[in-house]
């Protein structure tokens, strides 16, 4: 972990940014998505990074702000319709929010990931889908806004790949509890700066990450920050 | 509802069943799924069914025997790749399991159905994807055992049709909840013989029912059982 990658400045300082302004279809880490052992990566606000990873090596996905959601998904590098899949993990290791020791399993519940470490209290989401230009649709929005599962495609784009469906993210940090009449409330995250998680590829895998830009509901503190990342092994 | 349809013995008393026994690809409702009104139809254990609706119609769904789940999927007839999405659903209705008067939205957010009735408790599962071959085998099946993903595949393919993927399902009846340490406990159902649901269809869709196979936890009792449904409007 030396150094700081350079990006531009690429997100919006508002809802009403134009598509094509998110920069993230053109800031891939690398050509292919190989990372530099060590080396920490920002992912600036608003935007998402693929990063491609060897069985065995470990991200290293930090909350630097604390405050920030973000959304996680795993591919096969082989084949990317074979997908950490937040429907067969919940089935497979019993419960709604993965523990560190707890694998992620993919649609063909093989496993794909282990979460090893996890500073924050373990208050994560698997159960709400990635914001797309539908949701923020619904919400009013009438121009182009940023979101998880567009930056989801152009990160992938960025490096040559492309999936044909957005799946479920694992939302690292999100605050979405279900409360016993099964309703879900929208809570700021309750994350410490600088908290982080550690997960171990158990097979050569794209990690694809989005520093979410939710700015209507709460769980970003209404202030959408910057993720870093870093990759060891 | 005047009279009960006729079916094949298709399923099997054990586990080990081979491929091609359960009839569920060569059982269709109607050459295209196109149901008749008012007809009471079964889905015999262990099987699934297909049902085509026009925008308006209501499909009631009956848990015959009380103890048995049904996973329930709706595709948007025009373009099988929208389908009524548990994740997006989740977001829409803040809620994990919807209730009278619930849309059920698609993966472009738009509602597809409407969750009318529900003489249960109103104990559903949005979270458990469809058993499948790999959950099968990883649970230490060898041969083939029935799943809730083939009979949706076959189900479609019985009236012509094909999707892309198996999406995670509405689990009618299924108890399986979240206890506060995220856990999930796979229980018996809490509905009553006969209990069931009446839902909408917001637009043209097709419906895909499976009475679920699972044996081994006791989700259905350790003892498959039929479904019911008939379609009205």
């Amino acid at each position: 972990m030396t150094t700081t990658t350079q990006y531009p400045e690429c997100c919006a300082k508002d809802n009403g940014d134009a598509l094509g302004m998110n920069a993230t279809a053109t800031s891939p880490i690398s050509v292919d998505g190989t990372p530099v052992a060590g080396e920490l990566y920002t992912i600036p606000p608003r935007c998402g990074r693929a990063v491609k990873l060897k069985k065995g090596q470990v991200i290293k996905i930090i909350n630097t702000p604390g405050s920030q959601v973000c959304d996680t998904w795993f591919f096969n590098s082989d084949d990317l319709s074979e997908f950490a899949s937040m429907e067969h993990t919940r089935a497979f290791i019993d419960k709604i929010i993965p523990q560190p020791g707890d694998v992620l399993v993919t649609n063909q519940r093989r496993a794909i990931v282990t979460l090893l470490t996890d500073t924050s209290p373990g208050v994560h989401d698997t159960m709400i889908a990635a914001c797309d230009l539908f949701r923020y649709s619904n919400m009013g929005i009438t121009e182009y806004h940023d979101s998880c599962a567009d930056n989801m495609r152009m990160a992938l784009n960025a490096i040559g790949l492309r999936a044909r469906e957005v799946p479920q993210p694992l939302n690292l940090w999100m605050n979405t509890p279900v409360n016993p009449d099964y309703t879900i409330s929208w809570l700021p995250t309750v994350s410490a700066p600088g908290d982080y998680v550690e997960i171990r590829a158990e097979r050569d895998c794209v990690a694809v990450m989005s520093a979410c830009p939710q700015d209507i509901v709460p769980i970003n503190g209404c202030s959408p920050k910057e993720i870093q990342f870093t990759v060891a092994g």
